[in-house]
């Protein structure tokens, strides 16, 4: 009776569901402590407890017509100017509140992206590996989603592959850095050798091709490198950010899009991303919420935890002869598997220990470990990751 | 540059934005006390005080990681049963928490329930006047609307119309009661009668036909007229709820979607709406809102701060000549013009008046009004309304 489209997805869920199933199953069998769930990226360090002053601080003292009424579908103006300006302090771009939008979440984000610029048929690049749901939102436009493949020695993008890749009906390159799943950041050479190549290509082909920046972990970054700023290397970008991560509100969705003035019909363009916006669905993204973050532009979550997480996770892993790439930024490791990684997820599982498959993000050979929890857990894991070493032959 | 199908969208939207300026402008050059804008459905009474409340008590006293963080696409199980409950007490349902999926807003709702059914090509029927908004909601998944007359007297739903209008390819119709633009509530006889026409022709064809129930207005109502509670007369019905008219919550966007076991294929259809949810960019519905209207199910906005602004403009135009049926809830008129609609809306400018026009809602010969708005600008109004009537002889 559902829709053609949505058969496959609601077939793929159930397989998602199982997993997450047999998770609680083991919980309950073994104890909740002798399970180390790796699956979910669910940030575990709480919210800065400003966001939660701020937010009582305007539930007491605003008028609730104001704080909680409809507004521009691209959200306040006032909370748009702020992001503008926090962004061209911290990044020494040139926005204002005309180049931002309010959006449900960067996903909500990345959907109004992609519903202005996609006709049907037109190609959607990323690397793999990636984010599997860029699957789905490109399909939602009746785009097609083609991968092109990183060196899996860094996880940096293979650029040659790139220039192969893109072809007449390229109209976006989705990127995603800090990366989710293998935690690099795409350095400065790697932003200018992509912007490059596209800037060749628009020639060539005399298209827009936009770059959408994914950027839900650029606060999230464990070491001195700098995530470059797309939009001061390529005027066709679009950035979609989240706070989801930077202040642990996942649930709230509140993130914004960036259209910079430089992009092709920018005017246009911006109407589009906020038509979309509305006709998508979320209309707005939760009012609160945008003045919420409007006032916690330069806080963030403790990142210690995470990296603390992340060394002590990544330092065990490799002392046990697993092969990973150390990573920079988000929360999550990408391990080499010794075996097919569906196979190395089931031999997991006798330790206790659940991770996610490469195959998942479109890399097999890999599987996506979330170091996004209690750091007993990582301890406690640590000789069941041995055992599983040993058992490969590994060390 | 952007994408064909947004292309109509975009030059729709500047029509939109230019009335919108035009208003602005008007304001500042008359004084903003002297013009009567009551093209906007924005709701202008207060949340209720418990709104306040909850969310300040949840944000003091609640793990800030398990309040915005994700939970279910199809939100916080304890919330989804509250509302179940809630529901079942007042309407005589049996819903539980698996027929509930929180939803950001009503408008969200409607795009997960169409993007669940509808497959290219499908027919999706509603009838006019309508929210132009369904049209845009269908296309989206490239279904194609149509729409079926109501009798101009009572702007109850012709049924033989509906009749006629079903075919084979008819997935959904889509109502909305108490209803915009008209304000009338669908009465029980007419859902009987709509369900009636279903059952057959979902017989006749072996399809099945849903109702999409939008019901944002639900609570609004200034008389004893009951608003039937749809998924009691017919199986295959989706209800898309909001608070952002009963709570004057409309920026936060926070409502939900009943998908009864009776409903075909229950869990299927379960299943892809929250997998829509997901894929379409809300992901879920903000958390902290869940859980402040799972505390608020009882109350509502003071109802009669917008009967009396009902009153007094309805029993003022009838006075003056004018023709409207009476709105028994929502917070619009639906006012007959003596002249094409987009004539009269012009010559309504001339005495600062902004409506509407009914073509907007795919019903010329008509004008909205609504009349949320200061009881001031009401009283403000009925002048220029006067010397309208006289203009056009009415009186």
């Amino acid at each position: 009776m559902i829709a053609k489209k949505m058969q496959a997805l609601v077939n793929n869920n159930s397989v998602i569901r199982m997993m997450f199933e047999e998770g609680q199953n083991m919980a309950k069998k073994y104890g909740a402590e002798n399970v180390y769930d790796f699956s979910l990226g669910n940030p575990n360090v709480p919210a800065p407890d400003r966001v939660r002053e701020q937010a009582v601080e305007l539930l007491n003292n605003e008028d609730p017509l104001a704080l909680h009424g409809y507004m521009n579908n691209a959200g306040y103006p006032e909370v748009r100017k702020k992001v503008a300006e926090n962004l061209n302090r911290r990044f020494g771009t040139s926005f204002n509140e005309n180049n931002i939008m309010m959006t449900v979440g960067a996903a909500a984000g990345l959907n109004c992206a992609l519903k202005a610029i996609i006709d049907p048929g037109d190609e959607v690049l990323t690397f793999a590996p990636f984010f599997v749901e860029y699957r789905n939102y490109v399909a939602n436009y009746d785009g097609v989603l083609n991968t092109v493949k990183t060196d899996h020695e860094t996880f940096q993008p293979d650029l040659d592959a790139l220039s192969e890749a893109v072809g007449e009906k390229t109209k976006a390159l989705i990127i995603n850095s800090p990366n989710n799943p293998s935690g690099v950041i795409y350095s400065e050479d790697t932003i200018k050798g992509i912007a490059e190549i596209l800037e060749k290509k628009q020639k060539e082909f005399g298209t827009d091709i936009f770059i959408i920046s994914d950027e839900p972990y650029r606060e999230l970054v464990y070491s001195d490198t700098p995530v470059p700023y797309v939009t001061k290397y390529y005027d066709n970008t679009m950035v979609c950010y989240s706070f989801s991560k930077t202040l642990s509100l996942p649930g709230e969705r509140i993130g914004y899009l960036v259209v910079p003035d430089e992009a092709a019909d920018y005017e246009e363009l911006f109407s589009a991303v906020t038509i979309a916006n509305r006709v998508i669905g979320c209309v707005n993204a939760p009012s609160l919420f945008q003045k919420v973050v409007a006032e916690c532009l330069d806080e963030k979550v403790n990142t210690g935890f995470y990296k603390k997480n992340r060394d002590t996770i990544y330092e065990a892993l490799i002392s046990y002869g697993f092969k990973c790439v150390k990573p920079e930024g988000a929360f999550y490791l990408f391990i080499e598997t010794p075996v097919d990684d569906k196979e190395f997820t089931e031999e997991a599982k006798k330790e206790h220990i659940l991770v996610v498959p490469g195959t998942s993000f479109a890399l097999g050979g890999f599987v996506r470990l979330s170091y996004c929890v209690a750091y007993d857990t990582i301890v406690n894991s640590l000789p069941g990751f041995k055992r599983l070493a040993e058992h490969y032959g590994l060390s």
